[in-house]
């Protein structure tokens, strides 16, 4: 699959699969609502997870600065499966410009964040590498 | 969410996505079909991903031991979302008595599996902690 399908099927996805590393090593894996402006994927700590959970894929991109965001299709007719992936670099923004037009971004993307914008910090991915595979 | 009910959505979810760690510690997630038997969870390698793309999740589990699988629930509704994780210790069967029972399950599961059956090697992952939540 080229990159510029890729950039569209990542752009069009409601949901994706977020893993990090934890601080001890082991792999960690979370759904999310994201953004996508270039190579730049962001994704908010909202009101979804429970307080406990929310925070650990923080304390992973913290600790090792790396993620991973799969977005993919499943049906039963595994003729038309397909899914991308983005890797690279990732940080923690607790505030500054970035966060903010992330944020800005996340809202227009997702209408119920109208309600209840969210208001933590943003997990930022700079795509290094665009990988997607599609049935056919 | 009590553990009976993350069994119940994990045992019937039919697609998971699963989050390993690379030789060189960069996170890494694909979707997978697997199948489920108590605290053992399944995952084969099968025709549907490209021939490079296959083995990376194998050589993850070889270099670090465990896994991570992810079964979630996505809807515009987000009073509907739901997620269950499952973590613990992994290991690649090349063959012997688990990998059968483990084919033997995939093939039972998947209706799919029937005109190709996995043929190659098969992610084990023992559940450690069950985790789950729903918006409701």
């Amino acid at each position: 699959m080229d990159e510029a399908r890729c950039r569209a099927l990542l752009a069009a996805a409601r949901v994706g699969r977020l893993a990090t590393v934890r601080p001890d090593g082991r792999p960690h894996v979370v759904a999310c609502c994201f953004a996508v402006e270039g190579d730049g994927v962001w994704t908010a700590v909202d009101a979804k997870p429970k307080a406990t959970a929310r925070l650990q894929r923080l304390a992973n991109v913290r600790a090792h600065p790396r993620a991973s965001l799969l977005v993919d299709h499943y049906e039963e007719d595994w003729d038309a499966l397909w899914w991308v992936r983005v890797d690279g670099p990732a940080a923690v923004l607790e505030g500054g410009a970035e966060r903010e037009r992330a944020l800005e971004a996340l809202v227009a993307k997702y209408e119920q964040y109208a309600a209840a914008p969210p208001q933590g910090e943003v997990i930022a991915l700079r795509v290094e590498r665009w990988s997607g595979w599609a049935a056919r």
